[in-house]
């Protein structure tokens, strides 16, 4: 079963996951934004990584640093140097910059001549305060860890931290892509979420497949296919100059492999580096604490989520009716939706009545929605498409014994269950994964 | 007693809630980051807000929109142009910019002529793609809600939505503010927690009170001295041009009266405006919906509910006790830290592998800490600094009767609960706001 981009970037869109930016102006520069249902989701998926790598440990604390930082850190971290550029070729006359243009051609704008290729930086830049010159040049953060680097000691000290431990942050990143692409896979703004485990040297090694393992089984735990995940070794030549080791993970999109979350062994390199051009001695009893970084695209792992969910209801399963529609069969906990309250009819005021005393009941634990339009099983595919795993229909059954009908989105089973245990119910069969009475 | 914004600064760095951004280069221009008990803090108030304006109700929606959006955005919101400017004095030589200067004065710098003061766009600017020109320039949003109006239809047709409806959206917006200051209060780079409402003009009265009081409300829920908190009705002369009413909250900080939310009727100008600009027709049957707003700044009103909660126990309330200290009497909901656990000593294996025991249980369910280290004294202390409702202590009686004592933080009340029992008891204590068996 082929899985087109198209086809969920249609259904994305159309129930508001979503959007391209700005759509009215003609959108701008692969830039998106999150509908009511992506909302959801990525709040979803980001606690999901929250609990795992903070809430559900002691020894790793959350920080949100800012996006515009002191310049001086990416001075020190090599960002405004080399390392982080694409090759581009200028023009001499008017100064424009142009990619993959071969030394020997002319500027396509002027005809001037160009400069041999070279790197060009993929920080944004901004300014900040009254005067607008060179003084005043900042840049919005291209990775979310330095933020964590340079407050490595504030967290420790204020935490009473001793190695090892972590520091992890969820924030949003700016890379100035020469070619960004893909729906959301590769945008210029993008969200990170990241991890830094400190440790000593000796220990670095354990602890990268430790981590590795780790973040492995919380894609698996999240019911992703993992025939459509691996793991790729990055050759040496291919890391960055500090880097230990890098392991990535990468999910099989229908536009191919990419990586959704990169695992790296970054030595002893950034504190390093920020001990040297700071003055503040980040060394701990002599040593520099080493950095094993866990660093997921939550878009591009939102994406994948999505793919891998997006299921199409071709395979002749349920040719009886007229069921052959699109079921988003994404894990319980990621669903940006978690119930669906309907009365069996809506002009009968006894069930509409009932059904909303239902949801307003419902909705105090669960993100929920009230429908009352279209036959029920419009209404089931409706909530199957948007991926909603417990549908609720209360029906003329409801009103003599006070049970309502409980479906399950993947296995389309039904179950009565009654009112009195519903947010009960519903709450076991959100932790336990099964649907069974 | 006088709260001192010194001792709140001091304390909220060392105790992980706030730090100066990018302090080992010397901090940067008025940012903040937010360290383990900051995030935390802020995620809870954003929840508060999120439950409150969203999940709990089913008329208002939630967006993430990019924080760079096309630049027409801002041409047609009038960002680009007048109305959200400072004035400045440019010098004709250098072109270096300043405020407040008079006209007959020198450039400060290379002592040129000045220009009349005239306004200063407040907007970032940045540039996107490979080639640096005015062709690629764009902005860094300056305020949330602009990626809520272009994105009205959308939301409404993805939602199956019609009048009254809300779409609300948490995010970063940009301000290059020539004076910030007063700590996290007025910062370059901030946080907003927006909600547009939008109906039809001969309800936008009404639902302008609504929203008024349904905001005031939540602060008085979340426990702020409602002494320190007034509704300001903001002149014609002092509004912008398009806004038919507005109503500043403000609280009272130690260093004044500030601004924390604003309640607005911008009438039907934006969507209109929008309309206009992009050829995309927001209308609804032939008129334009008006848009009642309710726009939060989040790190002031965070700033809000910890000064209001700071107190320092110098009123003779303890004076037997060495307890002269700080206890942080914030809300339990908005605490960073719900529950911290110790074993009475610490060189006692049975109350340590209790302790321990517990700790991995009830830390299922609440951000909760584990701390054997000190006094039983200090250990309260310390967690009375930074807010943590509830201590569990594991003493002898623990090994024998399976009961640990819970202590509250305000009262200092004490009360022996079975561990069995443990996880629901918290649960109650959070929720009822009362400390009673």
């Amino acid at each position: 079963m082929e899985k087109s981009i198209k086809e969920i970037i249609s259904l994305t869109k159309r129930k508001g996951f979503v959007y391209p930016s700005s759509l009215i102006y003609g959108g701008f520069s692969s830039s998106y934004d999150f509908g009511p249902r992506g909302v959801l989701l990525k709040k979803n998926l980001k606690e999901e990584w929250w609990n795992e790598m903070t809430r559900n440990r002691d020894d790793v604390f959350g920080l949100d640093a800012s996006i515009i930082m002191n310049p001086k850190t990416w001075e020190a971290s090599g960002h405004l140097s080399k390392g982080f550029a694409d090759k581009l070729s200028e023009c001499k006359k008017c100064h424009k910059r142009f990619k993959d243009l071969e030394n020997d051609q002319k500027c396509p704008e002027c005809k001037g001549e160009l400069t041999p290729p070279r790197e060009f930086n993929l920080m944004m830049k901004t300014f900040i305060g009254p005067v607008e010159d060179d003084a005043a040049v900042t840049y919005l953060r291209a990775e979310t860890c330095q933020g964590i680097f340079v407050n490595f000691k504030n967290v420790m000290n204020s935490m009473r931290a001793d190695l090892p431990f972590g520091i992890a942050q969820i924030g949003k990143s700016f890379r100035n892509e020469i070619t960004p692409g893909n729906f959301i896979f590769r945008m210029r703004e993008f969200e990170q979420m990241e991890m830094q485990w400190f440790c000593k040297k000796e220990d670095a090694d354990n602890f990268f497949e430790f981590w590795l393992d780790k973040r492995l089984k919380w894609y698996e735990g999240l019911g992703i296919d993992m025939k459509k995940l691996r793991k790729v070794e990055v050759g040496e030549e291919e890391r960055a100059h500090y880097a230990k080791r890098q392991v990535d993970i990468e999910y099989l999109f229908p536009f191919g492999w990419g990586e959704i979350e990169g695992i790296h062994n970054r030595g002893d390199w950034d504190l390093k580096t920020h001990s040297d051009h700071s003055g503040e001695d980040f060394s701990i009893e002599g040593e520099f604490p080493w950095v094993i970084e866990t660093s997921v695209g939550v878009e591009r792992s939102l994406l994948a989520f999505l793919v891998d969910s997006y299921t199409r209801l071709d395979d002749g399963r349920d040719e009886s009716s007229d069921r052959k529609e699109t079921v988003l069969k994404i894990d319980r906990r990621l669903a940006p939706t978690k119930v669906a309250v309907f009365p069996l009819l809506k002009n009968k005021k006894e069930l509409v009545d009932k059904a909303k005393e239902v949801f307003s009941e419902i909705k105090k634990e669960f993100d929920a929605v009230y429908d009352e339009t279209g036959s029920i099983g419009k209404r089931y595919r409706r909530q199957d498409e948007v991926g909603t795993p417990f549908c609720i229909t209360i029906d003329f059954d409801t009103i003599e014994d006070n049970t309502v009908t409980v479906r399950e989105r993947d296995t389309m089973n039904q179950m009565r269950v009654e009112i009195e245990n519903l947010g009960k119910k519903i709450k076991e069969f959100m932790n336990n994964g099964d649907f069974v009475s």
